[in-house]
């Protein structure tokens, strides 16, 4: 018998409820000791989880922790550990609204944003996870010179967040407006090999704590 | 008998003498004056001069100050004045090697840099009209809030200035990396029009004085 969607995807919870963070109070702080790494990476919005498991593993030695807010699509990258399995890998199911509760001041080195939510229309720009209130939120939990790596295929919200980001307690010190036209180890998430091979540009920034 | 391209180019700048700014001593400090404007724009590398002549056309009250130092190309551009007179505009055959010779400190509202050279190779980044020796002359004959605007096709000069230009005294506040896919009133130059039409994505970005 073929599960439903909603009990395939609450069995996967199940079975990999050791990578899956629901209580913060022994974890926040701890974090970077609980992973043993020195790094700590934070994915915001990880889709069905390629980029969290290649990421891990172009990185053995960093703390590399999952965030999604869609139950199927959170359920989909937690069925992925079974053939990428990792002490260094955490998932937390949610958005990122208290990053606070979640993590310690200066615990997390890299925020990674990849392609978010554009949330084009004008009144939803709060929405935006370049919005500068997130903004506070990434400062706040990232360490001294922590950064944010962010990619997307979307012209009007990377031209808002090169604006948003840059003028507020952050530094450009990466961009490249046609990523994929060079050879890189940072992983592809699923929508980007998509538009990549539609021709698409993808938007690449970093930028840092000031 | 039709003139040799040297000759021809001689010629129009003997025509167009009254365009073309030699001396620097008595209209340094009083352009805006001389111009009879409030606000003053230099374009930098203004080539065959469309952008120019455009500018000069959206903003009649305002000074409009074109830089070229290729000598045919600001013959073509000199020539256009016959279809394209004014009194609000100006000339400089030369480069931007001095701009504090030619205006005083905070003279300039806008300085333009139109599909400049990318200098490509890293041993020529010095000759990037974005590279920080340069940024620091704009600075200084700018106003305050003054502004640079810059468009460019070229990925890799694009991706520099960004990191370049809002990491020394100057702050993003608008960018586009598409910026011919919506409607803009700012005119097109001649490359510009011709790489849009190849289906390029234009890049836009303006920096205010910080």
């Amino acid at each position: 018998m073929r599960l439903r969607k909603k009990e395939w995807s609450s069995e996967v919870f199940e079975t990999f409820a050791d990578y899956t963070v629901t209580e913060f109070e022994t974890i926040k702080g701890n974090w970077k000791e609980a992973l043993g790494s020195e790094l700590l990476h934070l994915e915001i919005g990880s889709g069905k989880g390629d980029y969290w498991h290649q990421l891990s593993a172009l990185y053995p030695d960093r703390g590399i922790v999952a965030m999604e807010r869609d139950f199927t699509a959170s359920s989909i990258a937690l069925k992925k550990l079974e053939k990428n399995p990792g002490d260094h890998k955490r998932f937390i199911y949610g958005d990122a609204e208290n990053l606070n509760d979640m993590f310690a001041p200066g615990e997390v080195d890299v925020v990674h944003l990849n392609f978010s939510d554009p949330w084009p229309k004008k009144r939803h720009t709060k929405r935006r996870l370049t919005y500068k209130d997130k903004l506070d939120e990434y400062y706040s939990v990232l360490s001294d010179r922590g950064e944010i790596w962010m990619k997307t295929d979307n012209v009007g919200l990377f031209n808002y967040s090169l604006v948003s980001v840059g003028q507020h307690k952050f530094e450009l010190v990466e961009v490249d407006v046609d990523f994929r036209s060079h050879e890189h180890e940072d992983p592809f998430t699923e929508y980007e090999r998509k538009f990549h091979e539609m021709g698409q540009p993808i938007f690449r920034a970093i930028w840092r704590k000031k």
